[in-house]
């Protein structure tokens, strides 16, 4: 199996893969080991459980996608420009994940939600703190464009809540039709919802 | 098992509860028997697989949506308040939800779009039909709107579709914070996304 670290690092990448395709409940130990290529003792060596591994997974593709969203609404454009990047990214994401696999995967987060809120605790807790933070991260960009007169809607936070809400339903769409379509107008709606017209960005 | 109907019909209503509570994947046919108390036999004099149960779960929950959203959206009010108290509904049916089991439960089709849409293609396809059959719903009222003026938007079916995605965007945060205040603003970003003021309605 090579490393020690090696097999951590192989049985997460098996394990979100796996999860993006097929959800969690359906997914066994044994399953994830053998498509990682390792020993299925080695798993317990590495997480206590198949929860702690979709807790590691979701803190992993969190960390790399948080990465993404900064570099994108940190940055030093226009607000709505930048509104407008992250759409754009998430489409691509989807796009590619499409074009590799056959099948719009979706959100990882928005699905293990939706599969799994209410059954275990830590795990809704971990994605509870993703969208308040996502969430957030808008809010700052919505109010920026509030402050320049790009945008007028006066709850910042709850605008910025819609647009992350449009954003899962919409990829909720493109999943369930298997159609990267559904993105195409977030643009257009995510203007709407934070009182913006199109010439603005 | 008293008569033969009953049998079936506790099992579907056992699959629904179960189903709405813990997913599809999670659950064994030999539970959703025992939750319905029906001999495990029973059931595949019922139903060809647990598939199948989903299938026919799906479909009456769905004839029963389906009367509730007619009732609102072909009534006589004007169209922008009949889009209200479709929201007003589905955030009543979740809090009653709530009240009953203690969490929200969301929305079975939302739930199951994201658990399975890419595992099952006859659960993929009724869900599809389900909701093209929404927005298409919500479709005619924001036509109805545009008409009369009260709503500006140039794309309706575009539109319509954002509503619905508001809709299942925010249904999920609900669920996943158990929290169903997430359903307090659909109203006003529905607004937003048709291009109306709030006094119209």
């Amino acid at each position: 199996m090579g490393r020690t670290s090696d097999g951590r690092e192989r049985i997460l990448a098996a394990g979100r893969r796996l999860m993006e395709q097929r959800g969690y409940s359906a997914l066994g130990v044994a399953e994830i080991c053998q498509a990682a290529g390792a020993p299925k003792g080695s798993f317990y060596y590495f997480f206590d459980s198949k929860e702690a591994l979709a807790l590691a997974v979701i803190a992993e593709e969190w960390a790399e996608q948080r990465r993404a969203w900064a570099a994108i609404l940190e940055g030093p454009d226009a607000p709505l420009r930048k509104l407008r990047a992250l759409f754009d990214s998430t489409a691509a994401t989807q796009r590619s994940g499409q074009s590799s696999c056959g099948t719009v995967s979706g959100c990882l987060f928005g699905n293990l939600s939706l599969e799994l809120s209410n059954q275990a605790e830590p795990i809704r807790l971990a994605l509870q703190d993703i969208f308040t933070e996502q969430a957030e991260m808008v809010r700052t960009v919505v109010e920026e464009a509030v402050a320049r007169g790009d945008a007028l809607v006066a709850d910042a936070a709850g605008a910025a809540r819609a647009v992350v809400a449009q954003l899962e339903g919409q990829v909720l769409f493109a999943k369930l039709y298997n159609d990267t379509g559904h993105l195409d107008a977030l643009w257009t709606h995510c203007l709407a919802l934070v009182g913006a017209q199109a010439q603005a960005a």
